[in-house]
Formats: C-alpha cells, sequence, structure tokens
C-alpha cells in the first residue's frame, strides 16, 4: 500500500463511476479528491486511457503548492482549475470536470441552467450559473488556474455546497461535493437536469422555473439539519 | 423466509426492472407493491443503491396507518404518495415513481402527453394527465401525501387501470397498474410514448392526438373482455 | 427437430436480432418470415416475453388461409397485416414491425421520410411512404387486415423490394425484404435514418431531399444486377 | 503471421473499435491504415458483419495503383476514396469512414460544424468543412475517388492533421489522422462535438464560434511543439 492510498483508491473509482454513467468519451474528464488535513489531492494522470488506470497512476500534489507528491505521471492538465477550486471554496472534497453531452451544450450555449423541477433541486438549490469569458490576455495567461477563478466569481452570494456545478462557458460542466462520491453524483445528476431542462424548452418555450417553496423544500429534503431522505447515518 | 417474503421479491424485482429499462439514474426512483387481502404495501428504502437492494431491505408498512410491519431501514421519502394512491385508487396493486427523462420533460413543461398514438393506446386510453401545483401551504405541509392528492385530483373521472399513470407537475411520472409487473410496464411504455411524442411534435407542429375510435380499439385489444392480444389466460 | 424447424429458427432470431438492435422495448414488435414454395409463414406468438422465446413458440400458419399449422400459442395480433403483405407483395420473404422510437415519430406525425443521404438511398430507393388513415369504419371492422391494405394502397407504383418499408399512420412502421435476414436490416437501417432525417430537419429546415442521380447510384451499388457492395455470392 | 500483419491488425481493431463507440450499425462504415513505407494501405472488405472480422478477412491494396495485394476479400466499396485521400493529404496515416447519427445529420443539412466549445477545439482547429455536392457526371462516372476529390477541395489551404475531418454533402462524415488509433479518436470525437452542436443551436440559436485565441490554446494544449496534454512520449 502507497501512500495516500485510500484517497487514490477513491479517485481512480470516481473516474471510472464517470465513464460507467456515460459522461466521458476518450479521455474527456478528470475526477480529484481532496485530503485537507493531509494538505494534499489527488487527480487522473494527463491522457492516460480509462481502462489502464490504476490507483498507482493517480497523482498527489500538495494542495497549497501544487508540488507532485506521489506518481510518475504528469497529472492532468486541468490540475490548476482544481487547484484553484480547492482553495476558494469552502467544504469542497471532491470535483469532476467532464464534457458530458447535455451539460457541455448548455455550456456552449453560454446560459445557466434554469431549474425546471425537482429532480434539479434535489441537488442544486438554484439555477447552475455558466461563467463569464475569459479574456483573451487570460487565455493567453495562467488558462487553467483562471479557469478556476471565474467559475468562483459565478458562485458569488452562493454556498459551493448548495448549488455544486458551474458551467464554464464555451467549455463544459464542473461539479464537485463534500467528498469526491458526491461529487460523481452531482456530475451524474447535473447531466441528466441538462437533459431534461433541454426538452422541457422544446416541449413548452414558455417554462419558467419551479418556485422558491418547491425548489428550498425538495434541496432540504435531501440535505442539511431537516433532512429526511436517505437513512439515518 | 421472512414476512410478506413473496411481495418483497416482486417489489424488489420492480426496482431492478425499473433501473435496468434505464428508467433511473442514481437513486431517483422507488416502485411499491401492496397486498390488500394483508392490508400492507411494500417500497423500497430511501436513498439506498440499487445493487446493494435485496429483498430483507423491502420496508413493508400497514396499508391504511402506514405504520412500518417489516423491514429495518427508513422507507422511501415518497412513501405518503405511494399510500394515497392506493387509498384512493380501487383496483391499483403496484405503483412505479421515477424522473426517467422524457416523461420528466412532459412534467417540467406542465403538459399532459397527448395520445398520438397506437404504441401510446395500447396502454393508456386517453392522455395523460398533469396535475395542478401544489400551494405554497402544500408544499410546506403534508407534501407527499398532497402529492397523492393532485395525482388523485387529476385522475377525477377517469379509470385509474384504462389511464394508468399521471405527470406531476415540475416533477416527474407516476405510473401504476393492477400488480407490480403491469405498474413497471405501465412506467417503461409511458417513457418510450413520452419520448416519441415529443419527437412528432418537433416534426409535425401541427400534430393532433388520434382518434377516439382508434383509441378505443387498441386499448381494448390488450385489455378488457374483448382482449385479444397476448396469450388465453 | 419439428416441423418447418429451419424457418421458426431464422424467425427467431429476428424477432431477438430486433430487441439487440434497440429497436424494441417491452412487448412491441414482431416478425415473421415465409416459405413461399412451402405455402406457410413463421410468426412470433402474441405477447410472449423475449427472453422466453423459443423456436417452438414461433407459430407457423397456411399463407392462403391463415390456419394454425404448427405450434400451440396464439399468433401476434398482427397476423393478419403480415398476411395481407405477403399475399399483395410479390418477392417479399420477411416482415419486422416494431415501435422503433424516430421511425414511430415520423408515424405519428403522418409525414413520408424524405432521402436526405445516402444512408437512406443505400436501402430505400425514395421517400419512405405513409399510409393514409383508416376510416372508422375500417377501425372496426378487420383492422389489422386493412392495415395491410393501406400499406399496400401506399406503394401503388412502387416496386416493394426497392422501397422495402412503410410507416403506418398514427402507428408505426413495417419493413420488409426478400428474406427475414434482410427484413431486419431494413427495419435498423429505417430507423436509424428515420433519427438522422429527424436532426437534418433540426439543424437545416430547408433541408431537401437528395437528388435522383446520387440516390440511384447509391441503391444501385447494393442491389440489381449492377451491385458492387459487399462480396461476389 | 502474414503479410503486413502489425498492419491488419491495427485496422482490424480499428474498424471493431467505430462499432464499439457505437458510431456504426450494420456495416455502415469502413476503417483503414496506411503504411507508407511499404507503399500500401489496409481496409476493411465490403459487407463482411463485423462480428465475424479477422484480421486476415483485411484487405491490403498498393497505395499507388490500388492493386489487391493480400487478402481474399472484395475491399470496401469506399476504396476509392480512401485511397484518394492518402494521395492527396500528407501525413495521413488512418481514415474512418463512418454514418454516425449526428455528424451524419450536418452532412445531410449541408452544414459545416462550427466550432462552438472547447472539446471541438481539443481536436479540429476549427469549424470542420462540407464537401460541395458532387455534379451528375461526377456521380455517374468515378464516384467514389471523386468523393475523396471533394473532400480534398474542401480542405484547400488547411492543413489535413489541424482539422481531421470532413463531412461529404448527403452523406456523411470522413476522419482521419497520423495513425489509425487518432483516426478513431477523431472520428468518436467529431460524433461527440456533431451531438452537442446541435444541442447548442437548440437551446441558443444565436450560438456564436468560440474565439480565435480560445480555440488555438486547447488546440495547442494536445497538439505541436507546445503541447501539454497527455504523458510524455
Amino acid at each position: 500500500m502507497g501512500i495516500h492510498a485510500g484517497l487514490r483508491e477513491r479517485v481512480l473509482e470516481g473516474n471510472l463511476a464517470v465513464v460507467r454513467a456515460g459522461l466521458v468519451v476518450l479521455t474527456f474528464g478528470n475526477v480529484s479528491g481532496a485530503d485537507r488535513d493531509a494538505g494534499v489531492m489527488a487527480i487522473k494522470p494527463s491522457g492516460v486511457p480509462y481502462e489502464h488506470l490504476t490507483a498507482d497512476d493517480i497523482v498527489v500534489l500538495d494542495l497549497e503548492t501544487g508540488d507532485v507528491v506521489a506518481g510518475a505521471a504528469r497529472p492532468s492538465s486541468d490540475t490548476p482549475t482544481h487547484l484553484a477550486l480547492y482553495h476558494e471554496l469552502a467544504g469542497v472534497g471532491g470535483i469532476v470536470h467532464t464534457h458530458s453531452p447535455f451539460a457541455t451544450a448548455w455550456a456552449q450555449s453560454g446560459r445557466e441552467l434554469p431549474c425546471y423541477g425537482t429532480t434539479h433541486a434535489d441537488h442544486f438549490d438554484g439555477p447552475v450559473p455558466v461563467t463569464r469569458a475569459l479574456t483573451s490576455d487570460e487565455v493567453a495567461g495562467d488558462y487553467e488556474g483562471l479557469t478556476g477563478r471565474v467559475i468562483v466569481e459565478a458562485l458569488e452570494g452562493i454556498d459551493p455546497l448548495e448549488r455544486p456545478a458551474a458551467l464554464v462557458v464555451s467549455h463544459g460542466p464542473f461539479a464537485w461535493g463534500a467528498d469526491v462520491e458526491q461529487a460523481v453524483e452531482n456530475a451524474i445528476a447535473l447531466e441528466a437536469v441538462a437533459a431534461s431542462a433541454a426538452w422541457t424548452e422544446l416541449l413548452s418555450p414558455q417554462a419558467a422555473p419551479i418556485g422558491d417553496d418547491l425548489r428550498r423544500r425538495h434541496f432540504s429534503r435531501k440535505h442539511g439539519p431537516a433532512a429526511y431522505y436517505g437513512q439515518p447515518s
């Protein structure tokens, strides 16, 4: 058993779970997890086919400096985005980036994802925000780190665990959660509600988001002190 | 073999069947069955991953009082909706709730599902109704029980076994049948016709529901005293 | 080995092939094959789940009279449609009826399926015709036999092996071929081109069918005396 | 081990990979690979079902003359298109032709595929071009060879490895790469971005292609001397 073996196993499993869920083709995606007590994050290596991935391939980095702590491979090229999100979003313990088809279509359309129903509200307590575009200077500069920055900007005034996803305009979705497993669940839910929302608009161009009361009721059924969904822990 | 073992096995199998049919991702759904002679219903526990589900996890409740009769887990949070439907809809022996993508899109669009063809008529003898929205007071109150109430309201004047589904506005579909197996079949058929109906409208915005004569002919081929579909029982 | 064992095996395999290809959910479909020399057709029994189907369940009928020659089960309720097509369409040796989602949407929209590309032309030498609606009297009468009649009407002036499918309005597709295997291939191709055609119209509302020269070139690459697709037989 | 066994194995695997990726139904597709040093290309035989395909079935042809060098079967009817592309497109070592549903819909709509996001830019450094239609004389003449010609025309002024795909109008996509494996990857990416682009337009009819700076940044992350995606080779 190597260093941070438990975290690397969970990150490996998270990466495989998004493939099994149909969110990823080729190598379009990456999943990370953080161990804030140990001061590290673990992430998929860049461009390695999923069928060959093992826990030892998962790269571990210092959460502050971004230096590689364990793992021989080059980490995902999106690593600076993950680091920026762990730095700025309190309580986040897992992050999933995919190019899943419907969430990517919303991101490419430049629109936030409206909350059209309770499936959405079960996971996201409001619309999933879309980022602003990066400027030409930002694209030419620390592009991946600044991608994290525009996500954080888009979440201004929002509790990241009550709205655990954002759409990077012209790019695709990032989702997160308190741990890797919740991040994966939110990424899967995001793709499902992105699909249903697209069809909702085709069926009814006048569709409006659901009311605050219904949205809060559903979100709080599953989250927070009054939750009564799932088994008592 | 535990108490109500046969019913719990059938309810377990029904829950797994809707996953296999692609109607459910994550834990978005629940299937129940009733044994009216024994005065009980059995339902999936809340938030338990499908891959771990066993017949012993299925919770059995008193059909009148809703008290748990057997099973250690907390029942589905939608249990009061199921109880309300068993109370009010005569002859119903199984209920399926999913967030299947196309039926959910229709529910989120706030529209009833028109009968555009014989696939629909083979299962539903008319449009699948959509409920009214719950009021703010209803959302804040016995939300799940009142969800059952608005479904019953939407079925006013309709034989529930001739129109074995409804769309809860802003939420998703409920389907039912004389037993668990027929409820599962109707839930699968509902998603299929919801998809075909959406595409029918995209291909022909002037599409109109089929005539009463063709709809009745198809429904009665499969249901009722003159049925000639399937094998003699 | 029972009577007509070879034909029944091929019809069994054809029924399973359309399920594997995703054209059928539940029991929405039926495949038949004819042995014109023996004067019989063989077809799926009505409403039997595919996972339990064996060659012995396949029902054999006299091609002229429709009397059951072999098989204990009740034949598909659509048997009179198949019989009518074998009677009227020379050279047809296999027939497939499904409710595959995109072809059904075209049928429900009441529109013929235009030939928007070479995938279509490889199988269908022109638009796939849509039938007229049956009258109320026809629906109340020999409904399934008259469904065959309106298909034959829609093919007036068309060689059925050059246009081996039709859309029954408000119902769904029938496809056919010189034998069971070609009928299955045409049913699969029909669903694929129905999907691409729907998206073609969404991407370009002004899309027009391809020219006669390109369509004939592709159809005759695969069919007829000048065919040069596939291996020499 | 027969002649050109390595190339034939890779071409076999490429043909199977596009089926596994869901790009091909029936026998709608063909994958080839070239060994320019040996002066040969290898391609799928015409119309052979994928489940029976072995490396020995893969046909090897002289890259200049098109004469068969090895293999008993008739090569794909699209062989002249592949030969024309290898002749005209420097650096191309693998070619994939499919009728994948979304890329085919774009081809049938007669529209180039706009670059709406970074998934597209990761593989194609600009819109995927669409060819002009062939004239009636061209359709009646060396149809498959001239299909290669119009692809080359559509790429005028474009580095084929920076824009490794084209849409043949009224027909479907061709993709390519420096070798068979990259051609397969580009074909899979093309279908994914064709789907997301279609939905992008449905969600936002005013959607515009991404800027040159973002597109170049993403393409050069994965390709060329400054690439930093994937593992160092």
